[in-house]
């Protein structure tokens, strides 16, 4: 049976700080040691010195997370009892709100063949510039009685659409059908109630082909991932803190959103990140402030790269102790090894510093040292539970 | 799914000794070792280097757990499933017994102003003897129609009360307000059921003012943790052992009492304690040894005195195994780092001995190298069955 954490939760003026580096974890090859073994990190060993460290596993064994579900579980939220689709995670990314009621997908700019065959699902890739003209058109253009209905450039061919209006339900099949020189898939309703909305969905589908006829590569819309809004629990419902998001990408400012965080002002370098929270000190308890290089070097395969981000954050950590936190954590949301170039379940390095952290006999940051670390090997969940409680913000359980 | 253990139990001889070190566990700080690290321990770091050592959570990660659920979780016993309220606490550690229909509650002696508002809610942790007078003002005064009243003394201004009647129900709010200059809380039924009850303690309260009217500071009993009857299974049920409690503290023999323990005669010193074990050692298959200074200390931020209490204990290692158990299991129920003064959420240290409780190449033990143990980092409950195990009293599962 497990706890209820709300029902400990306690008052405390204790400042919590989590960096992320995104897509931190890795593995050692036969040559060399992972990125963030291999990488000059002075300002991390000293918090591993000084702290507790472990690794993480974010979701579970052989469990390779996307950026929703890994940044959940560190927030201490199940991922998968809390299942965001691509629509509700690209719609947070966008700033969009999904009301109660909405369905909101994914979409693709794509190009069919003459016989509206599926020749590209990504358009080439189209340029923003392009793509943001062909959005406009829809836009401006399609129309459908009593749907509301937003069409909304992410970046390349990527999309966000969202329906809003009376009985629309996302228990509908995707459009997209994933490979190529087959059509668009035809949308089915997966219960009753949401007829109404394959229908919709159709129609929505030969207006927008309809009104790109004539366009050279980017004349149709493969929809995925139907969404509806998800009311989740908010950090200070279930942990009492004040948090806010501080992230360049956003994406993961969308997500501190959904857990309800204060999403602060974008920044635009690591820089800029430490400013914001220095100047908005005071107003929280807890700040989750991302770094992404890492994990966008590890997708291209770039273990230098990786490495030289590794590295840029951890120039960041004098900075950072500077605030004075009573908490810092520095950890990754997922694995991404460049020898992959892409997300992986091996488990990512965690460093708490703090003075009820603890000390181990670890002294450096790094995912053969953190094996033997205080912290252990547990899944990514545990890791709120236990910054609370290192802030002072638990009460004691029972009598 | 989880197995229910009691369709493996098998008869078995064997001897098992679980010795608590109430509040063993620590953390290291920047200049020295945990208590536990500090100490000298010659017994225990042999029982480490010829037997099999680890770290135990004892209810979850982050939490911080009170005698109740740190007990009942080295006793197998799920703490979050089986939560006791301090009123069932009380009266165990009392040895009072709360039968089904009861109600318990943990009172405070408390000083009201002329106003009726609390000015001091333990009435300035009078003394014993002062208590022992008011309590019997009360038990010989009190009068409600057809509820039995029980007032006990505990300790200062802790006192006991048990309602005893027909139609009876714990789920009333406390009367205590937690804090001062207010009034005593007017006592609420949270369920249709308990109006009576809520009732009988509004006039419980009515009557215990009036008798006390002209006490300087003991003018008042604030009732908290309204609790009923609890039934655990016992430790028989579930394990098929005999099961004994040898605790100097009254607490610690009420939670073994709870679980079904036979309680040993109460022991003035760990002498005694030992004593004990020895005259009961063919009638019991299971003892519980408790062993509370440990955790006095580290509530007072004593931490020299922590270390002399854990030593203390090292030094009686020797008789118990002059008592030939089949395993022997030295353990904390949590933590008490001296650096907090209170009980935390770090790991506690644990060391199994025995011919089958297999050895690692861990030589001391502590918590920086008991992560390295055979045992390896485990939640407390899991320790029962191990401890079966190894005395043979768990069958093969499935053919």
């Amino acid at each position: 049976m497990s706890l209820d954490l709300s029902t400990l939760v306690q008052p405390a003026s204790t400042k919590i700080v989590l960096v992320v580096i995104d897509g931190l974890g890795g593995f050692a090859g036969p040559e060399r040691g992972s990125e963030l073994e291999e990488a000059v990190t002075p300002n991390l060993d000293r918090l591993a010195a000084a702290g507790s460290v472990g690794l993480l596993d974010p979701v579970g064994p052989g469990i390779t997370p996307g950026s929703g579900p890994a940044h959940l579980a560190l927030f201490g939220y199940d991922p998968v009892e809390y299942q965001l689709g691509r629509g509700a995670l690209s719609a947070a990314g966008l700033e969009y709100e999904i009301k109660p009621g909405d369905v909101a997908a994914r979409g693709n700019l794509a190009t069919l063949d003459s016989e509206g065959r599926v020749v590209d699902r990504r358009a080439g890739r189209l340029p923003d510039a392009e793509a943001v003209e062909v959005v406009k058109k829809l836009s401006e253009n399609v129309a459908i009685d009593g749907v509301e209905i937003t069409v909304a450039h992410e970046s390349q061919h990527r999309v966000l659409v969202i329906f809003r209006g009376p009985d629309l339900s996302p228990a509908v099949s995707d459009t997209d059908p994933q490979t190529t020189g087959v059509p668009p898939s035809h949308p089915m309703a997966h219960v009753r109630f949401a007829d109404r909305t394959a229908e919709v969905v159709a129609e929505f589908d030969r207006q927008v082909r309809e009104l790109l006829a004539d366009h050279p590569r980017a004349n149709a819309l493969l929809l995925r991932g139907f969404d509806s809004h998800r009311d989740l629990p908010s950090m200070h419902e279930r942990y009492g803190v004040r948090s806010a998001a501080v992230a360049i990408y956003p994406m993961y400012r969308g997500i501190g959103q959904l857990v309800g965080m204060q999403v602060l002002p974008t920044p635009s370098t690591l820089e800029d990140e430490l400013a914001l929270l220095r100047e908005h000190w005071d107003s929280f308890d807890y700040f989750f402030l991302h770094h992404k290089p890492a994990d966008s070097c590890g997708e291209d395969g770039n273990f230098d790269g990786k490495v030289a981000a590794i590295e840029a954050l951890d120039a960041a950590v004098p900075a950072l102790l500077e605030m004075d936190p009573d908490v810092l954590v520095v950890t990754g949301d997922h694995a991404t090894p460049s020898q992959m170039a892409a997300h992986s379940w091996h488990p990512v390095p965690v460093v708490m510093w703090g003075p009820l952290a603890g000390r181990d006999q670890v002294e450096r940051f790094g995912e053969r040292w953190c094996r033997d670390g205080a912290l252990g090997r547990r899944p990514g969940t545990e890791l709120m539970p236990i910054m609370l409680a290192a802030a002072g913000r638990l009460a004691k359980f029972g009598a």
